[in-house]
């Protein structure tokens, strides 16, 4: 069983060009040669079946590419480069279908890690008698003393955000409404109906949820800069993750209501659920767009005086100028302003 | 919920004195600086509630242990040093004394850690709605060209083992029978009753399954040494490992029956087991030796012409000789031979 399983993760192995893979799969340890005079960044990121995922509604493949994008934004939040995957998986035993479960998997996995430079190198496969774990492990290189920290904001740094936010959340509430409504058809298909939501708009919800896109290069960039204090990647919403840089830097902020970034793509999605009785009419857009999660999005804080230059650096790979949401405080909270006055909400996130 | 337990576990991260750790636990990824021309060893293993283990007789600060002690028998059976691990936990939600379990496993995950010069340096910490799931990630260091891996056995090198065989799998079936005669009574307590078994044997049983001994000076030893062929550790029982050995090196073994080390404390445990009605009075204790898993020695193959330089070494170390069980052979399956004939016991292993 074991083996079997193993055989179709070697089979997608995709290290083979990689010099700097010495053992792959297959001994008691994979054997890597990093590069000289590199520090190495390592992460790890587990999704539970029930809790982050769902497989009436998650295809293997993309569960595979997530479970890789997720790791993936936080080399990216340290301004470093992706370089070798290790995969641990804990399939249920009574599971049928389970070597192309196996399979679709891990095309996906494997699919967006070499989309962004790594390769699965190793792991372990272990049987379990309830939800389906899948754990990541994933090392990356970085120049050293260069790494993005949470833990160098000042106050009078500006804020700044690299995508919409929220779109993540309200794909989510889509592809729940969606396949509770359809029990019988499994998997989100791109091709379903859509007449009260344009199908751009909820094509582009739906995969902001399941395949989001790690900023990677924005995150190289932002490092090789010099110039930006701080970096987080935003996976469990503004009020938390910004709430984790205040604490590890000792410092306040303060985020504009009206600055944050919410696209027409999410008011349609939002239109459409509260038109479906999924949504209470009072959860705001700009609420759901800091508490939602898992936009993986980068926020980053940088000096005044440089604030321009880096607006306009990643404004050249993200084809867009990224969004200034607020500014670094002296204080210890994250508090939100807008017209209607000033909230706390630190550590006011998402909770899986 | 989540921080609370982060907390606990970044109070026993003890790597504060360590140089090569740059950021640990609190940031999207660890940074750490390896050394200059080493190479990195990477290993991974799970241990999943129900199937490698049971809270009825496994007590958190044990089940710490043995989460480090399998991953850096990994290490070890590669011939390398251990250095930094990350721990990925998968705590049920509905779970009681979530901290209290999170102090006392993280207390011996650390304690075990430490013994072998590893610390813990990150991780993830997520919840389910089912079994707790505990995955380790170990990182170690290599002199480029010196690990020793499953893929260079050659004809006639000779087969070694570290120490005696089935203690793991007999502890574990005493742990079994005693939870199941004292379900009011949780956890293995050493003081407990034992006039069918001496005291000594059974103690020595149960502490090979809860809290293996990692062969890591060991295989540092013989893979410095620069003679010794080939290395496994033995986790799933010779007959599992060693068919490993053979696929990757495309050859097959012998096993000599009359040569496998089977202590006399297993020999006590197989009586008191079968006097008590546990195991069938057929089951050979050279059986069980070659298919328990879970012992953790290291399992070798060396050229005869330096078998008694490496035997040398590796009596300083162990205090004892270690077993020469068998040889390698120009086939392609692994035999036991004994009185009765040769069989055929190619990955007849333990499967958990």
């Amino acid at each position: 069983m074991e083996r079997a399983l193993i055989s179709e993760f070697t089979g997608i192995c995709a290290h083979h060009g990689d010099p700097s893979v010495l053992v792959g799969i297959g001994d008691d340890c994979a054997v890597i040669a990093p590069a000289q005079g590199e520090n190495l960044l390592i992460t790890t990121d587990a999704l539970v079946e029930g809790i982050h995922f769902d497989l009436s509604y998650f295809d293997p493949f993309y569960l595979g590419r997530k479970t890789a994008g997720v790791n993936l934004s936080d080399i990216a939040a340290m301004g470093g480069i992706p370089r070798w995957a290790f995969l641990s998986i804990a399939l249920p035993l009574d599971m049928e279908h389970k070597r192309q479960f196996a399979r679709r998997f891990g095309l996906g996995l494997a699919s967006k890690l070499s989309a962004y430079g790594a390769s699965l190198v190793g792991g372990d496969t272990v049987g379990t008698r309830n939800a389906m774990t899948v754990t990541l492990i994933l090392i990356g290189e970085t120049r050293q003393q260069r790494a993005l920290l949470r833990s160098k904001a000042k106050a009078r740094d500006l804020i700044y955000c690299s995508g919409y936010l929220g779109e993540s959340a309200t794909g989510l509430l889509l592809l729940k409404h969606i396949s509770s409504k359809r029990p019988g058809r499994h998997r989100y298909c791109p091709q379903g109906p859509g007449r009260l939501l344009p199908r751009a708009a909820r094509r582009r919800l739906i995969e902001h949820h399941l395949d989001p896109e790690p900023r990677v290069e924005l995150g190289r960039a932002l490092a090789d800069s010099g110039l930006v204090h701080c970096c987080i990647d935003i996976s469990d919403g503004v009020a938390t993750d910004l709430a984790h840089i205040c604490e590890e830097s000792r410092v306040g902020a303060n985020i504009y209501g009206e600055a944050i970034p919410v696209s027409r793509a999410m008011l349609s999605g939002l239109r459409f659920l509260r038109s479906q009785g999924v949504m209470e009419g009072n959860v705001s857009p700009v609420r759901l767009a800091l508490t939602g999660g898992e936009d993986f999005e980068l926020l980053w804080t940088v000096p005044a005086a440089h604030a321009t230059r880096i607006e306009a650096l990643a404004a050249r790979i993200l084809g867009y100028r990224p969004f200034r949401i607020g500014e670094i405080t002296s204080g210890d909270r994250v508090m939100l302003k807008d017209r209607l006055g000033t909230q706390d909400i630190t550590f006011k996130g998402y909770e899986h």
